[in-house]
């Protein structure tokens, strides 16, 4: 037991020093909590290694922060900002996952490989999109209402796509009856959860407080969230999904602020693991000769023009400015992007080489984006349109915020 | 990852469910979140087995436990309640220790073991007592405030006791210069940290603002308990010794109260995984033959009789009802007691029936002393004494309850 407090206190404290040089590089913590990763783990400096405490860890800790992104999305958020933020979201999923995939399948990747590699260029994260914004001081504005809900919309389809590119992982090829069996499976799944559970969780949200316990509306919401990640991963989806879903229930409740508030501090003990484990998967040697390099930068390419083009195009009704702040907001990969890169990698999918290059590829296009939507955003003057402002999505962002940064 | 997810499901609900009917019952949660495990364990229904995960989790969930537990111990509270307390303290931990010692050793035990056993006999759980105190509406009384004190001093000496005893099971006997050694080491390690890490945080508790981080108070002081946790057990010190220190340090800081909020929902999510491990491996069988219930009837009475008589004549200045009153507020052993129980387990020193038999006097003695209490203080006017009172404690009442909950 000696060694694994070891081992924890050393990743733990590696992951908030890499965070707070990351933020005051005024980069994401994530960033610097994978850059840490990579450091002190098996490949670099080799203080940590990974190990099932750790792994247990990290995948409480995604799926603890995916069910914090659930909870900070409300299915009536995701009507409010309408047509525009749809189309965004569509196409920004549609747009990169045909770019990702037919590179993927060029370059050498079967089909259901392909399929899978293409999810990774889909995910947008709302967290870090959110704290981009407003590290930028720009929640007020438009084009963040219409970045917010379409990465909402956008997370929903990424996972979706991930359970079904999931459940391809096993055959041999696209078996398009498996196909359409996990498809209606992950949709009742999702569609039940989100329409019928969010639902019951409006009217009756007073049931959370019926037990003596005055933390019970988290730790029901908690017991919740675990249940529906064992239920997804049982029928062959990402438990991060079940997690989501549960955060989406719970932000129909009543006590989705307080649920939003005690959620802060265990998310800030406990996911760290997952990006610290996510960087100590790192080979950074992998990234060591040119052709990696090329590939690396190829990605990055290909994911950057996908978002860009694809919401750039969905928002168009904005004018082509606003368009284009909408395309660099939702250039960010971030933790879903990486996630599906962990699970590539342990479903076999993705060899050293290609996951290297997609965490990299997460990392830049996080580093890159921020700097390219702030020039934007100074320039561009706020645009008239239909969309009617609402003060729903600025609580959204702000607490998107407090916990995206984690 | 779903099957772990599964018994993650299954175990935490469990918890929450055995919680709830103890708190109807007006028992302690953590009665029914052991009394749950014991029920879903290998030993019952076999819904949930011991594994490496659920281990890392409980062995976390311990050390968040008693680090709460340490912020809640100020070391001025410590000197405020004074001389009563203090006798109330030393005269509760010998009085126990020398009987729970000389009765495992003539049952049988070899001294080193004897000792172990010993030292369960003398935990009084601040946090269980405190509740227990807040559900009677006693917490002004001037024996609340000596209670509280002298389970302040009891913790500290336990984990004193603990160190030294398990530090003494690797050899064969009590070997004097390695129980000198021990001590030495273990009083070099408490005092410094004790004394020299409180004054530290007292004066540069500011740095704990210093990152961008806003939450880095939090994160900072969970990696120092990690950290403190980790040289505990690497010295031969249990580890929530480490965590517990940590905690009293963390006390002195000024960011202390938003420290024990947010330290609440952390613990809500991962201690009940203590409890319930704890109660999984209740072997409830090995209690279920004569000559071991009346095993387990000894050691309850001598648990009861060594508190209520060290305690009692140490608070005697303050006259019989209210030396009687104290005395048998010090009787419920928590989480300490059950800690000693898991950590003799695992050293190999309890067999199946001792640590169910030390379980079971833990939950007993939480079970019994209540009602005798309430009957107590209800007959009992408040004494006049030349303690002054002070809201100091009154604080940290309302704090110990809210974490003493789980």
């Amino acid at each position: 037991m000696t060694v694994i407090l070891f081992s924890l206190c050393v990743t733990y404290i590696a992951a908030q020093v890499g965070a707070e040089i990351a933020q005051r590089l005024k980069m994401p913590a994530v960033v610097g909590e994978i850059a840490a990763g990579a450091i002190i783990g098996p490949f670099a400096l080799g203080w940590a290694q990974k190990s099932e405490p750790l792994e247990v860890l990290a995948e409480i800790g995604a799926v603890l922060l995916l069910f914090s992104v659930g909870l900070e999305t409300k299915l009536g958020d995701l009507k409010k900002v309408g047509a525009v933020a749809g189309m965004v979201g569509v196409a920004g999923v549609i747009f990169p996952f045909v770019l990702g995939a037919s590179w993927a399948h060029f370059s050498g990747f079967a089909w259901n490989k392909a399929l899978f590699v293409a999810a990774a260029f889909v995910a947008t994260s709302a967290g870090i999109t959110a704290r981009v914004l407003k590290d930028l001081g720009a929640l007020g504005r438009i084009e963040s209402r219409v970045i917010l809900g379409a990465a909402v919309i956008d997370d929903i389809l990424a996972m979706l796509l991930l359970g079904v590119v999931s459940a391809l992982q096993g055959g041999q090829g696209v078996n398009f009856a498996s196909l359409a069996w996990v498809l209606v499976q992950a949709l009742g799944f999702v569609i039940i959860i989100a329409l019928v559970g969010t639902r019951l969780m409006r009217k009756q949200s007073s049931l959370l407080d019926a037990p003596i316990n005055p933390l019970s509306p988290l730790t029901l919401c908690l017991a919740g969230c675990l249940v529906l990640a064992a239920c997804a991963a049982y029928i062959g989806l990402a438990a991060i999904i079940g997690a989501f879903l549960a955060g989406m229930v719970a932000a129909e409740s009543k006590q989705r602020h307080a649920l939003e508030e005690q959620i802060i501090p265990i998310m800030a003990f406990i996911v760290p693991f997952f990006f610290i484990l996510t960087g100590m998967q790192v080979d950074v040697r992998a990234l060591g000769n040119t052709s990696a390099l090329i590939m690396l930068l190829v990605v990055t390419v290909l994911a950057i023009i996908g978002k860009l083009v694809g919401c750039g195009l969905g928002a168009l009704k904005l004018g082509p400015r606003s368009a284009a702040i909408v395309g660099t907001g939702m250039v960010p990969r971030g933790e879903v992007g990486i996630i599906v890169a962990a699970l590539g990698k342990s479903a076999g999918v993705f060899n050293d080489t290609v996951y290297a290059i997609i965490i990299a590829m997460s990392l830049l296009t996080s580093i890159i984006a921020p700097p390219v939507l702030a020039a934007l955003l100074a320039k561009t003057p706020e645009p008239l349109t239909d969309v009617p402002p609402d003060d729903t999505d600025e609580s959204l962002l702000l607490s998107v915020d407090e916990s995206g940064h984690k």
